[in-house]
């Protein structure tokens, strides 16, 4: 028999939930409503994230706030020229592209550039044969945010539409300083029911099992390590918003 | 007066303190208490991750579950090859690294390999400058997964202390498939207060304010943008574990 988790380590099943519901119905916002964050609203999700893992507790990332309407207008005019650029790289999908709302840095409330700190070099712990990982850390950090903005009611998109040189460039940032996201967050009128580019037919989700190996590349899981379709009633009460048939949300149209 | 979000988005104050909850309550864990972890709880925890966002929605990420004995040991050594590696290189902390439990390969119910998944360069939207966004998004599923575990009551520990071609060898991974993580997961004896890097006193939380800019690199967040002190009636509810003086979890010692 497996061996559960002690019970007083595990969330009780309500707030359980409420943590699959905020993974579940977050999304990727291009569409806001404009509005304001309120000061201290903003200030949680910004302890979220500053409670995110980081490789050798490094903390690599940093977080500038736009405040300036200029500037505002100056990241917004990069990733419109980075937009176009995109459209040519991507050949006969060009057109479906530029059909899509890729970012919404003008009508959000809040834009905030987060971005890897300079002198990373000095830490070596974890990092020496993997030194992106402080990339991988303040990707968490973002996705504290962005769940954290879920629970919130506020919508969070990011962007990474943009020359990092350019937006460096643009904020004054330190050699050795990378912007990796252009986040914009404020109210929406609504969360998509499903991934916007998944509504728009861009890419649909994968069905689970095509992403699991086991012990060898290719190798497909043991049926008896899945449990695809065992516990269908958690999965049920746990299924994510726009699954109507998979439960692990399947590949939708 | 700020526009607060329509009440209907934001969840109610029980389930938005649960994911508050998960985010402060995460730790990276190093010591596990053997057990095995139930395929449908797993199966879960993949869910969550397989819901995360992703550029372009690409999903590169992949999972691979080390089911074979032999498998595990063999990535225990190459861990353990790279720690010593790491220590060397760490020049005068090399001692007081070396004291430090870095993995809970052996010790763990589970252990999983993730990967970026090979053809990558197929994907350019979002990443024709940026081609790391990749693993951002891997390091946003397996946050996901993480924050899914603690609110199961299981441990989640993300090791990036080996070489990632020997990794990809040993697993038989295609040209272009990247390892980037060895998560080890399953039952704890109990969560670390604070982060353990912490308590071993290898490093410690910087405080919020010092990652926060405002309109340009170096130059403090306006006093009435970051809300420090405001609300404290919230922070104090919702502060994370450990954080005993600042409400933003503040620098511990």
């Amino acid at each position: 028999m497996p061996h559960p988790p002690t019970p007083d380590q595990a969330f009780p099943p309500a707030q359980r939930d409420a943590v699959y519901r905020a993974i579940f119905e977050r999304r990727d916002m291009r569409h806001f409503a404009g509005g304001t964050v309120a000061p201290e609203l903003m200030r949680r999700l910004l302890t979220a994230a500053h409670h995110a893992p980081s490789v050798g507790f490094m903390q690599p990332w940093r977080f500038l706030r736009v405040a300036s309407p200029a500037l505002r207008r100056g990241l917004h005019a990069l990733v419109e020229q980075e937009r176009v650029q995109t459209a040519r790289a991507l050949g006969e999908r060009e057109e479906a592209f530029m059909r899509l709302k890729v970012e919404g840095l003008i009508d959000a409330a809040e834009v905030w550039v987060v971005a890897l700190a300079d002198g990373r070099e000095r830490h070596v712990f974890g990092r020496r044969t993997l030194p992106q990982m402080d990339l991988a850390s303040t990707a968490c950090a973002i996705q504290n945010l962005w769940l954290a903005a879920r629970a919130e009611g506020l919508g969070v998109g990011w962007v990474s539409l943009f020359d990092p040189a350019a937006v460096a460039c643009l904020l004054g940032m330190p050699d050795g300083a990378e912007p990796i996201a252009l986040l914009c967050i404020g109210p929406v009128h609504g969360f998509y029911e499903e991934p916007m580019l998944q509504q728009q037919r861009w890419a649909s989700r994968c069905a689970l099992d095509d992403v699991l190996f086991e012990d060898a590349w290719g190798q497909p899981l043991d049926p008896r390590d899945s449990a695809g379709g065992v516990d269908r009633a958690v999965h049920t009460r746990l299924r994510p918003a726009g699954a109507r048939s998979a439960p692990d949300g399947g590949s939708a149209g």
